[in-house]
């Protein structure tokens, strides 16, 4: 399955964020990775995030399609760098 | 077809697009929107965000699924309250 995880995460949890998804996915903007995973991972990926997260002032959207081909990505503007720059 | 919109903006436009983009889609996220778009009508969103935004400093996402049913959303945390409240 294809995933597209984006977040609104507080400065002080944000580095732990994306080196941990870094591990299993692409960044692709600012506050965007995606990538292709299995059930398995996802399933990791979703607990590791609710234990790193605060519930109650961070956010996370997870879009799952089944296969990558079901969606299109346009990018408009500058092209995001090497995570690696920034954390 | 189903869009997702994630910008990353800087703040001197934001408005201006957050303004723009509810008027075709939802706030999801703070900087992400969602929804049902004609053909035309994302022709029409891409146009605009093109001039609103500034292609050497912005990055504006754009995804496109055929069908909304192909896509599934997960929420984790907050949600985001009404943007009203903050344009």
């Amino acid at each position: 399955m294809y995933v597209i995880i984006v977040y609104d995460i507080k400065v002080e949890r944000i580095n732990r964020v994306r080196k941990y998804l870094k591990t299993y996915l692409d960044w692709v903007q600012n506050s965007v990775f995606e990538g292709e995973v299995t059930k398995a991972e996802l399933r990791r990926i979703k607990k590791e995030l609710k234990e790193i997260t605060n519930e109650k002032e961070d956010c996370v959207l997870i879009y799952v399609v089944r296969l990558k081909r079901y969606i299109e990505r346009e990018l408009m503007g500058i092209e995001k760098g090497d995570i690696d720059v920034i954390i």
